[in-house]
This record gives structure tokens, C-alpha cells and sequence, in this order.
């Protein structure tokens, strides 16, 4: 379907994987969406990767304040190939194949013009309550949302963008520059995908640290020059040796926390150097048990990283067409759509890096 | 003493108040000190104000891992004269006066080359064990480390610069700008100064918290444009009032702690808007419960705040010698050097906002 | 008008000031504008200022590759009363007070999305061809782009917004921060707002320097901490005079163009400190003779400025609501619209420094 | 020599090449040099390699204001090994092999405490008068401005890093970052360089500018991704020509200047996008003519470049340790060191990228 340049939207289905309340799904055929401003696009979605959220959702039915009330369809990890464009849309055509940034801001209050959109309060975010996802046919959506994929990279690849950009943004937050070292909390795959931005900026030591081997074997093949298995031991003690097997005794440039977890992000203050910089990336627990003299008295620059910003989808896709992050490498598994409760059991299970879900549309 | 320009050193007491052990202090006439190195001066101590660091030492003999093993001369707020220079000083002469930024980097590890001399890990810095402090009679320094003051400002005004240097380099960690809306927890000195420093840099709200309404009313008449006494509720809670009460119902642009406090911490993070910048300056516990996922999700970028480096200790001369902050109000008393166990009494006991110990070469 | 709470926008007139051709004006009762999206206002305008560009249109037709082809409404300084709100907008209602942004940004490029709209390649901006300007009686725009006046800021002072939002943003540029040295090349009003919003932003002296000793006197008692008459001389000696004028051997921290003058721009490179930065806000000769080495030689930091961005509009009001920069005292007269041609020619002929044109409904 | 750890300083040759008047060199062997400080470390010279700014003393005697008026020893650009170490010294041991910064700052001045060590107006610099320069047997210098090479980077390799050097400082002033564009005008050593340093800084295209072909094919094999060879047209006709080679319709993000020639420099502002980044590396004629309003409508950050500064080095050595940038190929040849004169005049034919010379104790 991707090559074509004239695609027949009424030919194409709308079947959608819906969440109806927690681990209750069903899919059903719904309602094509169509165009509502001439600078939008209408896309057939061709994969979507699924994401920790999106098995937050199906298990918990709630992520903090955002609850499941009326049944949504999941997903928002998506490429697919434009089938229509907008009157006043000059850089998509019909047949280009693009990746999905699946949230948008309002372009008007203040963070949006100040160009902090994932910041904006009326943010519309797919398979976020009340919004419906990407696991569907068709998607509607602004133009300028929808990044084209150079011939090099695949559909496949481009369902990788999303997290791509995740950890991207990440990374940008931790200001990360040639020659400096890294440590990165969590080998999942925004961790995975985080090493490998850090190194694609220059780092010169990059350190995944996880709980499980076989995760930190994957990081060494993918991006990490040294890995670190933490121990059951003090936050202090685990930063110790982490320095050590990497060789930074005064500590690391930047530490990213991209696993939520309370005593990697404890352990990530012990980590940074003085003066250096530390990214809370990962999601987990409201109120932790925090090192606050460890901030205050290296000056330590801490970030929040939320989602994603102008620019990160775009340097996204550069990074894997030049080469520079391998993304292929972290997708575990492609399967059919009618396969979409049984891909996100194996998500939920820990079995994969990342599956992929092909469109209702794809053979 | 102060105006005229030639002094003779010889006749000068050396006599100093000495910490022995914890809440075992002393006066001793202690050998001279000179000149070590071309670049350095010699300095008459006019006036040393007492920080709670001092009083800490006082009473618990350490402050983290630094621990007070052998007698130490306290204090190290002062302002002097110079009364003798070295041979390659060139911007002052005997007679100028001064105030004294008593920290002192290596000049050559890679923090001091980068400009954050603060950092640096071979730092000497007054009444910090195992190094003596200003409450002496005469005091040698790298000239470049004393700060001539204009004749518009006094050297009781002088010995205020070093906590107005600490409020300094924590509003420059916020990135306060014209029009902006800060909120300062705590209203002790440090609180108090941050607040008439952030004024300065034309934050155009300046919201002042503690839990003592007396110290908010100074802060109102110093610097603060509205006041806010915590309650007993949620850190949660307490935001929301203060927000309020300041009509900023999006959030702070920056939040200062500079009472150390956890509530106040935990305040801080509820109270800073989403992309704003807090910056922790007080001292207080090592570990604390802490509003992680605020920080995150709000992209929160938090900064630790640790002495002065370059330009604050000018930038404090500036504010006071252009009035734009009027240090002489939080001077409580001035007393003579004999009575320095008495004021530190003062300041232990919560009675005074800040007070001077004349040198013991004043009349 | 200002105060009442219900406006009837059919009883207002559209009258509008349009120039022709070259040197070539008319009156017109123009069709009334209406909203356009659910997001837009329409305002009723009832000030607006005289900008060197409107003056420049009419004696040329034409600045740089912006031809006046067509009759084009001139004016783009206003402030007006909004008299009907769009159903989605929330922030305004009718009878607001409110200075009107005249430029608007696709918000879909790049540079909108990345918070630097003022440089994006689609701006609709008023009276620059073939747009049409704010001379006229009923203005339909983005409320996002109109910016409430507080009670105590009148709607004369709200028409100086616009070029004073021009001195923030060329202040913004040039990173000015709190005890600097800012040297300010030109007097007439941008040069004058930037001294004012220079000291603002805490600066500790800030020159003016002009060719004209009475718009000095003007900046002298506006903002200004020194003035320098430019003398005939080299750059590179007007440069050292107003060095040693102003007590700054070393340089200046910053310096602003505001003049476009090629002299005034040659000597901005020789008075900047090392280190220091330069901003080139005013208009001139698009090719000059330029001190290139100086610039590579002390590292300086050269920005242009063009217009504004997010948060120079909302920063201009705060600046004047808070008593910051006097704008009332640039108002040299105001007049009726029917004198509108007048007003033009007196400012041609630099014998005010701005003239204010009521709006065809106000009495 | 280098590789053994006990060193006898007695036996070593000092030998110096010693530029007399213009055109007029000799050798020398002149009195060692020792250790000031104990911070201090004494270096036998093992390859140095010749700067444009070496052979300009040659032929013309001066550069700008630095006139060499008594007889100087040239060089700059050096590697050596440690053969004594001051008391102080713990970072480095006699046998340590090790790049020279050839310029120490005062340490103490506003630039040197900031961090901009390069600003320093007191800078001591090998080879600019009246101090001399490297090309000798023995350098006593601060250690800290002696950088440890790893055991992968070679001694001749060590002589590169001056100028690797230069090129980062360069690229830091130009803040770029992963998937940008940048333009480098002029491929000589510098520009050859900043093209490497460029791409090591995730540049997604380096397009390398200069009129001599060949040079054009060196930066390709070396380091662009596309070569343009300048017309003889305009600046605007040049810098369309390279954006549409390059295939970015709006600009570059960065233009580095290398060649400090008039007709390259206005190529830059009209070759860098709307708010990109235009850096001033080479040198040339003090003034030119400047195509200013292109800056300032384009909202361009102009910045100078002058030598290095903290960190420039540590990236420098690590960017050849980790095989970013190979600057082995740009080594066109070694010479003895009584070879000197003959390989200043290869390098004033041009007939070579960067020739070394040989210390004189090499064999």
C-alpha cells in the first residue's frame, strides 16, 4: 500500500482496537474520520507500536488524573501513508509515508508560542481520556503533525519515531555535549533508545544501568559503552561503582533517569557530577524518597522531560535515516491488528522490547 | 580607622574569637598573618556578621563532613581595610575599603577553569575546618578576592555583602526575568536578601513565605510584595493559597527555598509553574520526601545553589551602592568584638535578623 | 468609549487612512471587517502611533522588497476596545482595553512551533504590503495577539506599546542583566525605549548617544545614566570618548544599535567590551563598512533584532503598569483622525518624537 | 623517548628556531628553561606544527598591534613529554606525553575567573611577541595546560590538537547540534577542522566552501558531506548556489567562516537561515564591507572566535582518541627540526595542509 500515490480512502477500514474499560477490549468497525481544516491530512495508519501507557490504561484503566470514562481507542505510536490532504497543505502529497506525532497543542496560549507545545494545558494527546488513539484505520490529523519519511527509512521503522522522540527530547533536557559522560537509569526501551541519542550527541561513555542482564545485554549491543546490574545495596554505594567500572571519578556529565524506579533516581544524584546535569525521564511514583542536599550543594541542574517538542520528531527521523540509531533493532515482533490484545499481553508479561501492530488495512 | 591611607599594621591587634570544641569558645591574640604571595593583601577586619553556619559550628562542632577537630577562628561575613598590598596588586591600594568573599578556588582544577570557581574541590574557605575565619584582627587575601567599595557604601553595609553574594548567585540559578512572578520560601537573611535581589532583577511579584508572620512583615517593608504564613496542610494545599493570595493562578515563574525547610521544599515543587524553575538554597536534611513526578511532569528545571562565584560579590556591591537594596535595614545591632559570644547567643535564640561584630581594632 | 461594557460595532465607523502611491493619501469609509475564526476579536481602534515605516511607505512606496502595489491602510501602533469576541474566546470579553499586536504567525512553520513566530515566512503584519494597517476604525484579530491593559494603563499609553515591545525585544537580544553597562547608539523613540527597558532589566548606566543634543536631554531625562554627542571623528575614537565618559575602560557589557546609521554602527563594535554583546536593532544601509576583526577578535556576541515574540508584548504592559518606563512622556501630541496626514508630516520633518492619531469613533 | 619514565633533562638539547627579523631565522641553543611553580611542569618538545600566524611573523613581522621587535622563538603548536614535575603536580608524571596549550591566562582577571581564560588581557602566548614559542628543545609550563595524551594518540598526532583546538572553539561558539546544516567557508586546516568537528557534533550536512578545488576533494574525503567552489559572482548568487547544492531551501542553521576573506564572509549571512548561527573563525582585513541588515532582519547571532578555552583541549584530545576526527591525514609531512626554515616556505607556497617539525632531541 505504501508506494502508491493515489490511494481510495472508501476502500480502506476503519477497524479500530478499543479499550473499554479495564482489560475489557474489542475492536470495532468505526466511523472514518475525515479532514477538518485545510491544513490537515487524512492518514492510513500502517503500524503503531504500543507503549508502557497503553497497558497502563489496560490494566489500571487511569493514569494519574487521566481516567478511562467512555471507551477510547488505544495506541499513539504510529506511521502511516497519507491518503488526503488539505487544500492548503503544499509539503504532504497523497502516498507519502509519515510518522505520527500524536499529540497537539492549541497554538495559542503561552507555551505554545513560546514554543513549549507539550506543555500547552489543552493539549490534545491520542489515547490519552478523552481522546481516542492510533490502533484504527484512518487518522486525521494537522500536516504539520505528520513527519515524511525519507525512502530510507521504513514503516516500521517510522513506528519507532514516537519513543525515538521521547528519548530525544530526553536528551536534549540533559544538554548533552561531544566528549561527555552518561549514565542512563533503566534499560527499557526509551532507556535503550536514550543511550543511543546521548551517543549520537557525542557522548563519549555512555552507562546503562538496569536490574536485569539480559536488558543491559542489549544496551552494550546497541548503545551503552559500559553497563552496571545495580545491586541491593545503598543509592550511594550502587553510584560508587557505577563511576568506577565507567572510569569518572569525579562523577557523570549527565545522569537520565528513564526508569521511575525510587532508588535509580536516588542513585542518580549520587551519580552526577558537580555541576553536571540529571533528567527525570521515567514515570513512577508521585512523592519518593529524595537526596535534596546531593542537588544543593553540587548545583546540580535537574529537568523534568515531558513528551516531546519542535524539533524532536524531525531529529527523530534524521537520526535513523542517517544510521546514527538503529531502531530495527529494538522492534521484538510485527504481528497482524486482529493480534492486538495478544501483542499488548506480551508487552504487559515483559517478554519483548517493542512489538508492532500493522494497520487493518495492511496484507 | 577606615579613611585614612596609611596604616601601620604593627600596631594592629591580631586578637581572635576561636571555636575549641563544641560551645567552648575563646579570645586569643594570634600570630599576625602575612602576605604569602605577590597578588595578595592584608586586610584590618572592620566588621564580621554571624552566619547560621557559624552558630552551627558552635553548637553541634560540624556541619556534614566537616568537622571541627582543632581550634578555629569563626566567622567569615566581613568587610576591612587594606593595609598593606602585595607587590603585583594593582587595583588596590592601603587604605581602600573592602569586602572580604572568603572562599578561595585552586585556579587551576577544571571547575575553576570553567568559571565555577564555587565548585571547586580544593576550595579554602573561612571558618570551613580546617581553615580560620575573619573574626580576627587582620586578614590576608588574594587581592582579587577583596571587593572595594564605593564610597556610598559603609563597611557595616560591606560586611552584608557576602549573604547578599549567597541571594545573588541563588537568583541567577533561577533565571529571573522583568515581569516575572518568584516566590521565596523562608524569610530568614538569606530569604529575606533573595527576595530584595530578585526585585532587583524586576521580578514584577515577589511572594514571601515562612512560618513566622513578624519575619513576613519584614519581608513585606524590605522587598516582598505580598506575604503568605504556611498553614498546617498539604504542601498541595498550601501552593494553591499561595498562588492565590498572588494572583498567579498558573504557577510561580521561579520558586527559591531558602529555609531548608521539607515542607517548604515540598511546597516549592507544587508552587513553580509548568516550565518553571526552582532553585534549592537553604541547608537542611540530607534526604527528604520529594514531589518527583511535579518536577517531571511540570518539566520542572530545578537548580542547586552553593556559595558565589563570578560577578556575584561586584553585583552585590552594585545593588547596595545604587540603594537598590538597602542591606543596612536587616542589621539588628552592632556590637564590640569582646562581645561576640553574646551575639551569637542572639542569633541562636531567633532575636535579631542579623548582627555585626565590630573588629578588634575598632573603636 | 473606552469604559462601556456593551459596545454596538454597527454604529461605529470603519474610516480608514490609506496611502495611494508615493506621497499620495485618502479617507475611505471602508467595509467593516469581521471575525473570522471562533478564536478572533474585533476591537474598535482608538489610538494608534506613527512609526518611521509608515513614514517611510509614504515618501517611498516601499521598504526594502515590500512595494506598496495596491491602496494599503496604513498604522500598526494601536490600541483599542473590543467590541465583539469569537465563541471560543475566553480570555477577552467586550469593552476590554487592549493594545493590539499587529503581526500574526502562521503557527504551523517552524519557527512559529519553536516560539520564534516573529520570523516566520507567512506573518500577515500590518501595513506591510499588501497588508492592510490599523488606521482605520474596526480591527478583527487573533485575541491571542490583542493584550488586556490594566485599569491603570490608558488606552494612549497602550498604543505605545507596540514600539516599546520593539525596545524589549532588542533588550532581550542583547541578554542585558542587573550592574551592566549598556551603551545605547540613537535617540529617537526605539533608541529611547530601549535605554528605558536597559534599566529596567537592571542595568547600572546606560548611555545615549545621538547626533542631536535635544533628543539627548530628552533620554537624559527619560532613562538614560550618560549621554554622548557623536562627534566627527573616527569610531574608534568616539568609542574611547564614550568609554571614558561613562567610567567603563573595559567596554561595554552590551551595546544596541537603535539608529541603522553606518558611523553608529561602527562604533557600536569599538565600545563593546570583550566578551561583550551587540545588537543591531535599527534599519539602514543594507551593506556597510564593518569592523569585522573586532568582532572575531574580543568573541563578541552580535544579534540582530526583528520585531517581537512570545511574552514582549505581555512584558511591555507590565513595564508600564508598573511605572517602569514612563511612555506618556514620548507622547509629543495627539490628534484627531481627520489630521492624520499632518501628523504624518510632522513626523517626517523629526519634530516630535511620537505622535498619537485617535481612531475615526473616538470624540 | 617518549615512551620511557625516568627522563635525564640534563642531556636534552635546546635548541630554538628563532625568527629574528622578517625573513631572518637562526638556530640557537638556548639556556633550559626550569620549573617557576611548583604547579609547573618541564616538557621536552617532541612535534610542532606550523600555523598560518607562524609564517605571517616570518614574512611580515607583525600581526595587528603584536610587532616582533626582539628576536622570538616560533611555534605553537606542539606535543612533548614531561621530564620534571613540580612538587604540586599530581596529575601528571615524568615520561607522560602530553598536548601544550601554548597560552596561559592571568587567572585572576573578570575573563579568567569567568571562565573565558581566552579573553584574558594579560594572556601569555608562545610565539606572539614578546614571548616566545615552542619550536625549542624544553617548555617549562603549568601543568594544568598540559593535556595527557591517551596511549592510542600519537606524539605527532599531539601536535595537532592546537589547532583541533581552535576548531572546536570554533564549533562551540556556533552551538551546533545533531541533524543541522553548517556551511564552512575556506578548507585550510582550520576550515578542514571545523568540518570534522562539525559532523563529530552530529551535523547532519557539512558543506565545505573554498576556490581551490583540491582543497575541496581533502574536506570530502576528510569531512563534508558536500564542496562547493566559489564563482566569481555575488555573495547572494554564491550562497544560493550552495543552499540549493546542499538541498536547504531555508538556510543553513550554521555558517562558519575560516577564511577571514571579504567575499566569504558576506557569502555567510546570506547563506545562514532566519535566527541561524554565523561564526567568525578566520582572519583577515580589519574592516570589511557587511551585508548588516541581513543579520538584523534575519535575527542572525553573529559570534567571534579567538583562540580556546576550558575544555577545548579535553574534546580536542578525546575527538582523535575516539577516531572522530583523524588528523593524521592532514599531516602532509615531518620534518627535522633543522629543516624548520625550509618547511615554513612549504607552507608559505601552500604546497602543504600542515607540516610537523621535529623536536630538536628527536632522533
Amino acid at each position: 500500500m505504501a508506494t502508491q500515490t493515489t490511494i481510495n480512502k472508501d476502500e480502506l477500514s476503519n477497524l479500530s482496537f478499543i479499550l473499554n474499560k479495564v482489560n475489557d477490549v474489542t475492536f470495532e468497525e468505526r466511523p472514518k474520520p475525515s479532514i477538518q481544516s485545510p491544513h490537515d491530512v487524512l492518514v492510513a495508519v500502517n503500524y503503531t507500536g504500543i507503549c508502557g501507557s497503553d497497558v497502563h490504561y489496560l490494566t489500571h484503566g487511569a493514569i494519574g488524573h487521566f481516567v478511562v470514562k467512555e471507551p477510547m481507542v488505544l495506541g499513539h505510536e504510529s506511521a502511516g501513508t497519507v491518503v488526503e490532504v488539505g487544500a492548503e497543505v503544499t509539503d504532504l502529497k497523497v502516498g507519502d509515508r509519515v510518522a505520527l506525532e500524536p499529540g497537539y497543542g492549541c497554538r495559542r496560549c503561552g507555551n505554545c508560542r513560546a514554543g513549549k507545545y507539550n506543555l500547552c494545558p489543552k493539549m490534545i494527546f491520542a489515547a490519552t481520556p478523552p481522546y481516542h488513539g492510533t490502533l484504527t484505520g484512518l487518522w486525521a490529523a494537522p500536516a504539520d503533525y505528520c513527519y515524511k519519511l525519507p525512502d530510507s527509512v521504513s514503516l516500521q521503522e517510522g513506528a519507532m519515531i514516537e519513543p525515538l522522540a521521547v528519548a530525544v527530547h530526553i536528551v536534549k533536557q540533559a544538554t548533552i555535549k561531544p566528549g561527555q559522560s552518561v549514565v542512563v537509569m533503566g534499560a527499557g526501551p526509551v532507556g535503550l533508545l536514550c543511550a543511543a541519542v546521548a551517543k549520537s550527541y557525542g557522548a563519549s561513555k555512555v552507562v546503562s544501568v538496569d536490574i536485569i542482564q539480559s536488558k543491559l545485554d542489549v544496551a552494550r549491543e546497541f548503545a551503552a559503552t559500559h553497563t552496571y546490574v545495580s545491586q541491593r545495596i545503598s543509592p550511594e554505594d550502587n553510584a560508587k561503582a557505577i563511576l568506577e567500572l565507567a572510569g569518572i571519578p569525579n562523577g557523570a556529565d549527565a545522569v537520565i533517569d528513564a526508569s521511575g524506579a525510587e532508588p535509580s533516581i536516588q542513585t542518580s544524584l549520587h551519580v552526577v557530577r558537580t555541576g553536571g546535569t540529571y533528567v527525570q525521564g521515567g514515570m513512577g511514583k508521585s512523592d519518593i524518597t529524595f537526596p535534596i542536599m546531593a542537588l544543593c550543594l553540587k548545583e546540580v541542574t535537574a529537568r523534568g522531560s515531558f513528551r516531546y517538542g519542535p524539533g524532536d520528531y524531525e531529529l527523530a527521523v534524521e537520526l535513523v535515516a542517517s544510521g546514527k540509531v538503529d531502531v530495527k533493532r529494538l522492534i521484538s515482533e510485527v504481528v497482524d491488528f486482529k493480534q492486538a490484545e495478544q501483542a499488548f499481553n506480551k508487552v504487559k508479561e515483559g517478554q519483548v522490547i517493542k512489538v508492532l501492530i500493522a494497520g487493518p488495512n495492511e496484507k
